[in-house]
């Protein structure tokens, strides 16, 4: 199973061209201009000295590196001498700074210069594969090998200091990332070590006997330190961390024919997803540690939901896709690309969420609290940068490639995951895909290959659907052959659909979300007054659609408030309503007006 | 106005006779034994010197004081010697070592010396205000002076430092309760000055520019402080404190026909059971202060509605009777006296609840998190004593005079606010009632008395009732002329009744809270099987009367609850429920029989 690269697909028209020119036109520079205001650029120069101001921050070499990443993304499909030029001055200051061996960081290098690789959970070895994985983007969308070539330095500096010599204060990276980049530094340059390095990591992952308490504040749970990858069953502590190991796993366990590692991950995927992962594809049900609680645990309007850890569980996902192919995998891989990552985006493409709960209550986030503990909440608004500003970049890199997660192929298939209006051209392959999708259903696709059989996702979400042709269904895809060229229509019926959670999610209990296709709706105050907690909708009296305000149409509800009343509590029996007609956005658009309440999750008539 | 005494009010069946026996058979001794093991009244002895174990902590006087002031309470109406001697030898040891000027503070005299009356949040005056109420409790049921005496001349002292001298510190007690204290004192002894320092304290709370941060953890509104009362509209901060200071507010309003004074507490009335109150009588929004937050604002999962606060609402309501005799008041009295305050006692009556949340999800307390931070919820089984002890002591000394708030009088007029089954005795006035209440809403009174009538309270809850006589309502009593002797029988229709919450509590949204006259209702995850919060009740099939198993009877109705899945998230019209029958326990009765979970909020079919 081979993936296709972002570069070999051209998004070209409908709902992700309109995200894709947002980001190239806008998103770019605005979070490049935010990493410069707040001297994230200037840090890779190396030139802190003690008593300055602005003292180079241990993961700000992960915030550049993502952009560069993602920036090279575009690089990809169109010159950009702007970008270009700019990428090339970080890359410049990386590559000068960096020190004999090949490290680079440029936190360790000017400050704490005694603790390189003293100190797990500082983010070390996190920023080093971020700078990997920015390289291998920039040398494939350039051919240019300098930033390449030293980190592939760097890797071998960590491998003789990790693995061979075994020389630092720890085993394992403390936030994965490295692993999986690894993966991808060995793919783009065929050094096989690098693969060897990552499983290396990926096997040792969880033998932390001696690190003990290592981190006051943590577990060993929070960095998935209890066990071996190998023996996990669940998904726990921090999200990220969680899922960017889980990655990196699946590659290894496809790389190497590792049955028992797949095992692990299919169990751990199956926890994710089936037992811990909001309904937007958000995973993380506590800000307190910025991780997984328990099965069912889900609470709304503090759940974490990270806009890195959809994402991260996208990555996750996309690589299960390489050990099975099943439309389980690329269904999730759809729900959190349409949901709970586009929503950390503004519509303008400036600003970002980290958190994105399923519930805001604004009026109630700021209630006098009199000591100077806060209960924590979400922020309402988007904003242009963060302190610890990892989602920004990471949502910058994750659309700009996001056409890599349509396709992949082996010997004899062509497999659609994602429909986009797009087309691709890859090994004797030539697919245009036609489509409004999401807005609806249909897709036409053409094809000239010299494959035998195309394979289609039938989405889990998508109750009745038709192919003009003959097909077989397995494991969620059509199979169909194919013979030269070919043109397909498949049609995915789209119904609005009230969904509503397993009975042990206590909040969701007597709640339904609105759904259609992919898409997540939710209801906001601003289009349907206060108290929008106590709006029923009536789910039997069906839903029509609205404009497509935010590219997707809006969703029109009958439903019921009741009445004001000045008194606390009354009888149940003296309830009136009223009707209303309750208007749903898709979740992606929240938050984009103004601070208003919020809900997914809405009361069933 | 004058109060009926609790020492004239005999309760000689029913629902109270068996808790006031068990309070006199177990509770007493329980909560002294605790004490005991606490060495709180071994701090009395004044011993302590630095390197000794068990300092004396600054609110262990108070926890002792109320317990020696609810023990008081027994010994007026029976004779105890072991309690006598108990009260006896604690007495003593605070008599022998308060100081020349009448002060004692077993941790003030023994640690941080030259602190007296320096730190203002650290309970040294309501440790003397709750001293002075056991000693006014202790005279009244035995006579017996020296205990009163002393704390005149403490009050003398206080009177001298804060009033004449004001060479203390600070103002006003941090702590309000002192206060309240001191008008039990001027009643009992008839010294007006006392009254007059109460009236001072009341007039100066909120004069405080020159104490800004004093307490960096706290705000001014945490302690009331950020206004003068009589500028008061709403209840914030710290919930005890606030009512507590309230209530004084109020005898102070009373006593000097205080207008202004008495329009800021039926504001701050009107705010407190009419936007921040639970349907329990319940006060406290969140743990973070033991606070009130905003209007509307009441989460029941981390509510923390302490079994104090609730007392101190009770003890501000009865006192709102001096000013008004409105139903309104002696109905929050009658709620609390059922629900928020009886349920923070065992029904073994050793056991005791500092917070009482409305809804406990056990499964989801402990799960893991990943850093030594933890979300707080409520403990789910009662304890025995706690660090901050409190509340066992105060449930003591409120159940042990519960008859105090039965009945008030005037030149006219015999009003009748609690219905017990009891005999009281006063003012040439004999009233016998008979009654199961709350069990059943039939109340027979008998009454001798040369008042002219009698006023009944109909209860706010009650819509229906039948009186035998010709009578007048007025604020929620029914006014009947009486002329000697006089039988009269109310009956007040007690169906089981579902009630909402405004529509701006969104935390209640689309559910019910069952009710039977003053009782609130429950559901035990041990009576209902799992995932409580997911079981819809339906209100409009009726409901039945069960056993008395908690001495009143349960509650069952038709419900319905989903049917399980192994799926997270399921298309909401394929939804199925099973019929099923839901059994509600009196909320006072929560968690005496395992740890499971509990709602009072059920969603509405």
């Amino acid at each position: 199973m081979k993936s296709v690269n972002y570069a070999n697909v051209k998004v070209n028209g409908g709902f992700w061209k309109e995200k894709q020119d947002m980001i190239k036109n806008i998103t770019a520079m605005a979070v490049y201009d935010r990493f410069q205001d707040t001297h994230r650029f200037e840090a890779l120069k190396c030139q802190w000295k003690e008593g300055d101001p602005n003292m180079p921050h241990i993961f700000w070499d992960s915030d550049v590196a993502k952009w560069i990443e993602g920036a090279a993304y575009l690089l990809g499909y169109e010159r950009n001498d702007t970008l270009e030029a700019l990428i090339e001055e970080a890359i410049g200051d990386i590559i000068r700074n960096s020190d004999e061996n090949g490290y680079f960081n440029s936190h360790f290098l000017v400050t704490e210069q005694d603790k390189r690789f003293q100190l797990r959970d500082c983010h070390e070895l996190y920023c080093a594969g971020h700078l990997m994985e920015a390289a291998v983007a920039y040398y494939e969308a350039t051919g240019k090998r300098a930033f390449l070539d030293a980190m592939c330095k760097y890797a071998d500096y960590i491998e003789k200091v990790f693995k061979i010599e075994k020389s630092a204060a720890f085993i394992t990276p403390g936030h994965p990332e490295l692993e999986l980049a690894l993966v991808k530094l060995a793919n783009a340059t065929g050094e096989k070590r690098y693969m060897d390095l990552a499983k290396y990591f990926i096997d040792e992952h969880g033998k932390n006997d001696e690190e003990k308490d290592y981190i006051p504040w943590a577990t060993w749970l929070y960095n998935q330190d209890e066990m071996l990858i190998k023996d996990r069953s669940t998904v726990d502590g921090h999200c990220v961390r969680a899922m960017y190991l889980l990655a990196a796993a699946a590659d290894i366990a496809a790389e190497y024919g590792d049955e028992e590692l797949k095992a692990a991950c299919e169990r751990c995927f199956d926890n994710a997803v089936n037992k811990r992962m909001y309904i937007t594809g958000g995973l993380g049900s506590t800000h307190i540690g910025e991780a997984f609680t328990a099965d069912y645990h889900l609470p709304n309007r503090t759940s974490y939901t990270e806009t890195c850890a959809a994402i991260a569980l996208a990555l996750f996902a996309q690589r299960m896709l390489q050990l099975s192919v099943k439309a389980e995998y690329a269904d999730i891989v759809e729900k959190v690309i349409y949901n709970g990552a586009l929503s950390g985006i503004s519509l303008d493409g400036k600003g970002f969420f980290y958190e994105n709960p399923l519930e805001i209550d604004p009026e109630f986030n700021d209630v006098f609290v009199s000591t100077t503990q806060k209960q924590h909440y979400a922020i309402t608004q988007r904003v242009e940068v963060f302190e610890c500003s990892c989602c920004p970049p990471n949502i910058l890199r994750f659309i700009s490639s996001i056409a890599g997660m349509m396709f992949t192929s082996d010997e004899d298939t062509v497999y659609v995951h994602q429909y986009m209006n797009a087309e691709a051209s890859f090994e004797n392959t030539k697919l245009n895909l036609c489509t409004e999708y999401p807005v609806c259903g249909e897709i036409c696709i053409k094809c000239v290959t010299d494959k035998k059989q195309l394979a289609l996702r039938i989405p889990g979400w998508c109750q009745n659907f038709s192919l003009n042709c003959d097909y077989e269904i397995k494991d969620g895809y059509a199979y169909l052959a194919v013979d030269g060229e070919t043109e397909i229509v498949l049609t995915l019926e789209m119904p609005v659909r009230a969904m509503r959670a397993n009975r042990r999610v206590h909040d969701d209990a007597g709640r339904v979300a609105i759904v259609r296709g992919p898409i997540v709706y939710c209801a906001e105050g601003l289009d349907n007054g206060p108290d929008v907690k106590g709006i029923f909708v009536d789910t039997k009296a069906g839903f029509e659609l609205g404009e497509c305000e935010f590219l997707v149409p809006s969703v029109l509800a009958k439903g019921y408030r009741p009445v004001e009343s000045d008194r606390l509590y009354l009888l149940a029996e003296e309830e009136e309503f009223e009707e209303i007609s309750v208007k749903l956005i898709p979740y992606f658009a929240y938050a984009n007006r103004e601070t208003t309440e919020m809900q997914v999750w809405l009361l069933k008539k």
